[in-house]
């Protein structure tokens, strides 16, 4: 504010305030970084958001097209860099950023290959925010979200993986479009490891709390005659549908962490199946991170929901923990 | 939670966040006390409330009406209690509480008694909060906002009065109707002291950049055929019109303060008409308070625009100062 | 816009529209009323409003003050007048005008006196708005549906009460805080007669899929050791303590009904324990309203949903329905 | 709802209603009608939605993404195809869809081909919603404004272009960096033809109604030592910038459609710097589209404000209209 207009304009009582309480970093202004920030912004969740990116001309293009639209915002503070120093003081990282597979490559070398990326990321976001919480979405989740926990030395409170909360909505989505009424109304979970291998908890399905197992009481198995098994495989396949026709998903992956954000900054405690560590929960043994239904407040997940799981259910739930403990062990830190 | 439902229910991560940043206070549940209430918690404005007054029954009262409706908005965490304990850590303090003029009563003898009520709840809140910010509504607000700065020993740009911001907002109203556009696009301004003696700045009177007085030079004088200065008469009797009416005031007073607390909340940096220190501006060398545009940001105001005013307006500041001083100088601490 | 400056200003292309499609109208001015007027402008849930009440003053106090906050929200039309031509075109009318119960006075003789009221208020909101959705919210809630059903002859998709959708909202808000998780993910669910008679369906109370009932198979019994059928009464309580404490209820009631509104204005087909109609419900012969839940889109409900009752809960809703219909037979159109 | 569950869970009482009265449609699915169409929803604007482009993959995977995200929303309805009779009902049609410049294209043949593609859109979407109000946001947005308006036949109030509201948001929030306000309190109007002959209109710019012009009579002018004449300069470099930065601008151009969308379907009443007719408007003698500040409400513009402008202002209004109309002049229909 050194012009001579300014000055004119306004009398200084104290400086104005460069830092907000409500700052939120995105890592990675890809398609889902962005789509995280912009659903950040049009609902209002954060009062400051910080950019980070390799890609520094990607980035500012990203920072001043954000920018532009303020006036039609509550005035957001919007930075961006290459350096983690724009990211202080932030009460979330939300971390996009990630390899994505090459032709033949083996998941482990994926895996590797993102570790060693977020090498450069997670000790920089924690030693700018000591007092963050870490928001993983960068894929295999499950597996980054332990890689990121590992490398932040963070108590595993303050390090979640957004996790199966896209596909338990895809899941809401679907049954509500079976039933006809609002996904709000149409209450599902999606559990375990992201992706194909996610396990659909057919006994909490319901809609104003009439489980729809007491109804159909094969709902969700091969024998079932409405086929609500189904919409399980329509969640799994989503995503891969969704890259075939558009590239890459990006708007209910930004809805989904958003909400998340949400609930961590106002301290709201709402349930959702993101990815925990899991050790000891289910009869799990391994170090590992899988969706659980679980309350997320100012301080991060307080508590997991404990599910009354069918035996296929667990089984299922620790097939996916050896899966993801045998790549982690393969993992050089 | 010691109860065994939930214990089955949950696994403890760790403990729940009894308390959360986002914290704003309410002394005096009083209509205009709990249209403030209600304006924050249906804006989401902050993410805890919590309110006092003397009277415990109407107190609790009002604390479970607006909790039953929770499930209809974000969670947000609401207490009360007449001990000022539970306002411990509030990023604003909105002070409504005080005395109405009895009959005949002189001003000074009016302000005395709300001094004396202030000195049982100012120094009490910035116990509980040293780094709030308050936000005074009780009338006359201007001196009330002088004495709570007193009290508190706060700097001045973390004491705010709530001043003409609701004249501003009634002008910007009955603009409105005139022009036929909404009142967010009818620009007007109403400063100094809250109430008859108010002053709208006529210069600054604009649709879309256009000045009103640039089409009509009379405008707001007793010559303009148009009769604009009908409408500063009809925001200066709109308060006793609708005391008249419906004994009180109250929406619209609440969506005025609401606008504030977000504007801080949120370090937003918006423009409001509202009562600050004005030693030195305008001429004026009392040390009284007053409305003038200011900038509001998570810190309180910091900075005041320094309107372009004429003789006739400036006389009028002048004049209010020197009444308010007048008042001041005859309180005993 | 007859004025000068106004056309000097703008160049008109059409004459600007009176009417927007958003229309709500609350009929009833007291405290019920003006806090589901508030809590449908803070949320922006309707574009226009029209407010009808006998006692005019009072009315033209309450929508001054509505008008004077309207700077600080979208702008929203707000208009008031006893002449229910002020209501044409409403999308909802909203009915909370309605007698106290006297001393003394039999239900049988309060309902007759609302009855009568209704009469005229009920033809007349038909008459100018043939298309509207009627929410009722005067009490007994459930009879007065029933009357305002018949004095409307609209379809029983078209006439709806508020019923258990503020009790099921207290008993979420108290397991909320049993279970220290949001009322918005502890999922409960009252149905029935409004206020004592209500019914807690035990079997749909759950957390994330997991209903409590699993866990503790004697939850809301006499024998639960977890007493959680004192959360059942402290809803039934509610209503009464609240009005010893403040007088009245308000704002939880405003919150419940403007997140009706919101249904039916945006289509959204969300559940709620509203008034329907329920003959030939759960073995129920009489023509009676009751609240179950039900699905609420742009035409009213479309569907209700048939819980798995229990047979003691079947038997206390088939009581409230006869019950109910005695008074109804008394009644005098 | 042809399943058996559907059956079971839900007793019908009417059909649910497939169509709402808030429905939105976006033709083109690049990033800015996605950009809109996410700003649309997450600002719960419309309550149903409808999109369409050629590239039927792309359409239905952005249509996926979407309703996926719509359990972290309120319920809105969203559908896409390439017909057109999915936008059955719109109020608002936005039209995004377009040919890019090649390289070495004149302007007339590239507004040429764009001219051969609204023939297979506008015609359409009249066709289909008569009523509608279209809002044009191809480039060169003023020229197509003018095709769009003769194509459907529709009178001038109900066809506009996003214009400079875009560029005035940019300008507003370069002022706001330079004096520390929230772009909401820094107000300045571009008029003209959108891009690089766009008019600042100084004598507006203003924070509280203090017009910096007479601050710094100079403003806006080479000899201004303040040089507030870049900030222009920025506004129209901004879209290079950023598509050389980014490929393509979308968050702030979708930000921008959205306002001016929620100002039609509440009827606000808002003033925005939109492409109307402006024939008869500052001298101007030609039937051609550019920005001026007008009103917007349900009906489309009701009314353009007449600004006070320059002898140079104007001139470079003129210049832009015979600039656009010897284009205009040359095209086929």
């Amino acid at each position: 504010m050194a012009d001579s207009i300014a000055a004119q304009l306004m009398e200084e009582i104290v400086p104005a305030l460069d830092k907000s309480g409500g700052k939120v970093t995105v890592v990675g202004v890809g398609q889902v970084g962005m789509a995280c920030a912009f659903s950040l912004l049009t609902q209002s969740i954060c009062s400051e958001l910080a950019l980070v990116d390799v890609d520094a001309n990607k980035l500012r293009g990203e920072m001043l097209d954000l920018q532009h639209g303020l006036t039609f915002l509550r005035n957001i503070k919007i930075d961006a860099s290459p350096d983690f120093a724009v990211t202080a003081g932030s009460r979330v990282c939300i971390v996009t950023a990630g390899a994505r597979q090459k032709e033949g490559e083996s998941r482990l070398s994926l895996v590797q290959r993102n570790t060693d990326i977020f090498k450069g990321i997670i000790p920089k976001l924690v030693e700018y925010s000591p007092d963050t919480i870490l928001l993983i979405v960068s894929n295999p989740v499950d597996i980054l979200t332990y890689v990121a926990q590992k490398l932040s030395g963070l108590p595993k409170n303050r390090v979640i993986g957004s996790g199966c909360n896209l596909d338990s909505a895809r899941f809401r989505f679907h049954l509500s479009q079976r039933l006809n009424v609002a996904p709000n109304s149409a209450h599902g979970w999606i559990v375990g490891e992201h992706g194909d291998s996610s396990v659909p908890v057919w006994s909490g399905v319901n809609v104003a709390g009439v489980r729809l197992r007491d109804l159909n009481p094969d709902i969700g198995t091969p024998s079932d005659p409405d086929k609500y098994n189904e919409l399980h495989k329509e969640v799994v396949n989503s995503a891969y549908e969704i890259i075939k026709l558009k590239g890459y998903t990006s708007w209910a992956i930004g809805l989904s962490v958003a909400s998340l954000v949400s609930s961590i900054m106002k301290n709201q405690r709402r349930c959702y199946a993101i990815s925990v560590n899991v050790q000891g929960h289910h009869g799990i043994e391994e170090d590992v991170f899988l969706s659980l239904p679980s309350v997320l407040g100012e301080n991060g997940v307080t508590h997991v929901i404990k599910q009354t799981l069918t035996a296929e259910e667990v089984a299922q739930l620790q097939k996916s923990a050896k899966t993801l403990w045998d790549v982690q062990a393969g993992l050089k830190f």
